[in-house]
C-alpha cells in the first residue's frame, strides 16, 4: 500500500471564484479523487492552511509519495518546512511537483538551480512521449492534447534530468521538457508541467494515468532494514559496520 | 508472471571436469534453480546445443527476460541469431548478460562498442553498491565479498551506462563497473560481472538476490496494446495515426 | 588543425534537377565551403562515387571529424566500409551524421537501435536550444527558424543521448530531439536533424554556426601517445603495463 | 585567458605545525603555483581570512574558475556568501571543489543532496581513469598511485554525475567516484577527491595535470552577449524577445 499525500497551497480556489468553478473541491481533492480509485494507494490531502502548513514531520513520516501543487504561496512555506520535505525526499520519499511547483522551495533545494523557464498563458499543448518504455508512460499514447494549458517553455534551468519522458509542444511555437525524472539521495522526483489552475488538465485521462504511474514509480522500493542503508541522518538504525577487508 | 529463459553456451561444464565439479547441472540450471524459487517467475533453460542454438524465434517470443552466460562459444552463435536476440531486446525483452557475456554478440550489437576490458584470473572481489535506492540493489548490503572471482578491470569500453549500480574492488588493485544498466529500444539491459566458471559466485546469496531483482527490473512493463507503440518492425499491430493537430 | 572530411552520397544532386538547383555544388561542397572559412580546419570532401566509396582506410586515417550526409544510398555503403567508419569513431574520430543519416549504417552500428522516427515533408521548424551552455550552442540564440524543413518527429528510437542540445518544434504539431550528443569508445557523435535536400538549411547562419561548433566539439582531444590508451585494436603502440599494486 | 581563483580556508596550515610542514605556503599557494605555469591562466588566491571571506562579489565577478579547499571551516562561510558562489556558478563560473569540499556549502547548495560518504585516514590509493577520452583525462595514464591519501568511500550521496572520470581504489577495500562532473545552470563543476591536508597529493604530476585540465574544461565557453542567454538574474543585458511564431 503506497501512502500518498496530495499537498496544495489552496489559495486560488479559495480566493478566485473563476478558479473555484473549475476546481470546486480544490486541486488537492481533484487529484486525490482519481488516485483513490487505485487499490494500492491510500491517499490523504493536506494544505498550506493546515497546522504546520500541512507538512508536519508526522505527516511526512507517514507519506511515501508527496504530490505538490503550489504557485502564489511558495514564499509562505517556511524555509525549515521546505528543508524538512527535502530531507524526507533524500531519505526515500517520492516527490511529484506539479506545474508551477517548478518554483516550489523543496524542488529548488533538491535541484540546486533556479528552475526558471519562459511562460505565456493559454495555449494549446500536445504532450509527446519520448520514452514509451518508461514506467510512467505505460498506457499513454504517443501524444495527447490539452486544449488549454499555460505555455511553459525552454530554456528550463534544471539539472539534466536522469530521464525525460514527455516533451510539450505549444501552438505558439515553444517546446518544453514536460515530464522529467531525477533521483536525489534515495528518493525519486517526477516533475510534470500540465496543471494550470484555470484549466481542467487533471480531468484528462492521460494526465490521470501519468500521475498514477508516477506515484507507483516514485514509491520507495527501498527497504532500509534489509538494505543496510548508508544514509546519514535519515533515521536508519541498522548497524553499518564497514571494515577493511 | 515473468517468463524467464536462462541461456548458457554450456561448453566448459561438458568439456572440463573441474568446471563440471563446480556446476554439476550446468551454469544455466544453477541459475534457473534459485530464480525458480520466486513465485512471479516461470523459468526455462536453453543452451547452444539445443535446436537453433536454443534461441529460436519461438523461444524468444515467449521470453520476457533472457539471462545469457557465454565465454568460449561467442563465435558459435550465428550473426543472424544474435541479430534476432538484439531485435527482441529492442522490442522490449529484458536482457541480462553475465560475466564473459560482455563479449557476447547480442550485447556488442546493442551497445555498439568493443566492450573490451582488462582481466586476470583468480582474485578476491568486493562488490560495492553505489546506488542503494536502485531496484536491483534492494536487499543488498553496502558491499559483499566474493573470495574467488576473475578480475575484470577498467577501462571498460561501453557507452556510459544509464545507471551504474555496483562497482567491483579487486585485491590486485583494480576497479570495475560491475553492475551496469542500459535501455535500448524499449528493452532493459543489466550487465553483471561476477560469475566466472571456476568459482561458485552464483551460490552467493547476494548475487542471487541481485539477479532476482534484475529479472524483475528488466521485465517489460510495456503494454504494446495500450501504449500504442511507435516501434517499427516489432510486430506491433495497433493503429498508429499521428495527425497534424 | 582539425582535419575534416565532409562525405556525401551525392545522389539527389546528380539525379534530380530540382535538388541540383538548390545545391549546385552538391551538399558536401556546400557544407565544406562554410567550414573552410575557419582557420583551425582543413576540409576535404568525399562521395560515394569516389574509390572505395570515398571511405578508404587512408581517408579515415587522416580524418579527425567526419560529417555524413546520406539518404537514398544507405544500402550502397558496404557493411565492411560502415564497420571501418565505426571502428575509427570508437578510436576517437568525431562523427556528425546529418538529417537522413539517422539511418546511415555507421550510426546504426554505433548506437545499436533502429534509429527510427516519424516524418512528413515540408513543414516550418523552430529549433530550440535546451542547453545554452553547451559548446555546440555557443553563439546560437534561444531559438531560430527554418521556413522549410522535413518534419522529423518522436519517438526517435535512439539510446538516451549523453546530452540533448536542440529540440525541434514543427508547425504540424511534432517535436524532435534535433541535436543529440553521444560518446562511443573514445569518439564523439553529434546528430543534427535539419538538412533536407529540397531546402537550404545549410545556408542558415545558425546551422552553419552549430556545425562549426560541432566539428570543434567532436575533434579528438585525446593524445593516444601521452594518455596511454587502453583501447584494443585501435593501433595504439604505447606499452600498457598494468600490474597488481 | 582563464581567470582562476584558488580559495582555501587556510586553517590547518596556520594552526597545525605538522600540516604547515607539508604545505609551507598553504594549500592555495601550492595549487596556484602549478596552475601558474600555464600561459592561458591568470591565477589568484583567496582565503577565509581575507575581507568578505575572500569571496566578495568583486572577486567572483572576475573569476572564471574557482577551486575550493575547505574542511574545518565549512561553517565559517556565511550562508549568503555560499549563496553568492552558487549564483555565480549557475551563471557560468567553473567550480572545482577539492577533497573535503564535498561538504562545502556551495557544493551542497548546488547538488541538493547530503554529499555524505565513508572515510578512514591514511590509506594507499590507486586512481583509475574510466573515461580516457574525457578532456579532464587528457595526458593521464590508465591509473596512478597516491601512497598516502585519506580513504573516501561509497556510498557517495550525490546526484548521478553527468560523467564519472576517475574511480579511486583503496588498499583497505573501498572504491569511490573520485572525479565527478556536473553542469548546473550554465556552470561546470568537477569534484576531485585526492588532497588530504596531511599528504602531498597536489605535488603529484598526475593530480596537477588533472586539475589543469579541469580548469580548462570548467572555464565558461559561453558568450552571454552572442548567445542571448535566457538566464534570469545573471546580469545578462541582451534583449530576449521570444515571440509566438
Amino acid at each position: 500500500m503506497i501512502r500518498v499525500t496530495v499537498w496544495n497551497e489552496f489559495i486560488h480556489e479559495r480566493e478566485q471564484e473563476a478558479i473555484r468553478a473549475v476546481h470546486p473541491q480544490g486541486l488537492h481533492e481533484e487529484i486525490a479523487a482519481f488516485l483513490r480509485t487505485n487499490e494500492d494507494m491510500t491517499v490523504r490531502t493536506a494544505t498550506l492552511q493546515d497546522p504546520e502548513y500541512g507538512l508536519s514531520q508526522e505527516v511526512l513520516d507517514r507519506t511515501d509519495v508527496l504530490l505538490w501543487w503550489g504557485h502564489m504561496g511558495h514564499h509562505l512555506v517556511p524555509d525549515e518546512v521546505a528543508q524538512r520535505v527535502r530531507d524526507r525526499v533524500l531519505a526515500g520519499m517520492g516527490f511529484i511537483p506539479l506545474h508551477s511547483a517548478h518554483y516550489s522551495k523543496p524542488l529548488k533545494l533538491l535541484l540546486g538551480t533556479t528552475c526558471s523557464l519562459t511562460w505565456r498563458d493559454n495555449d494549446f499543448e500536445r504532450v509527446w512521449c519520448i520514452n514509451p518504455a518508461h514506467p510512467i508512460a505505460q498506457g499513454v499514447p504517443p501524444y495527447f492534447e490539452l486544449p488549454h494549458e499555460e505555455m511553459y517553455g525552454e530554456w528550463f534551468d534544471v539539472p539534466e534530468p536522469d530521464e525525460v519522458v514527455f516533451v510539450g509542444w505549444f501552438r505558439g511555437g515553444e517546446v518544453f521538457r514536460s515530464g522529467c525524472c531525477w533521483q536525489r539521495g534515495t528518493g525519486r522526483i517526477f516533475y510534470f508541467q500540465p496543471g494550470h489552475e484555470e484549466y481542467a488538465s487533471y480531468q484528462n485521462p492521460h494526465v490521470q494515468r501519468i500521475l498514477t504511474n508516477a506515484v507507483r514509480w516514485a514509491a520507495p522500493r527501498y527497504c532500509r532494514r534489509t538494505l543496510g542503508c548508508l544514509y546519514r541522518g535519515a533515521g536508519c538504525d541498522v548497524p553499518q559496520e564497514i571494515e577493511p577487508y
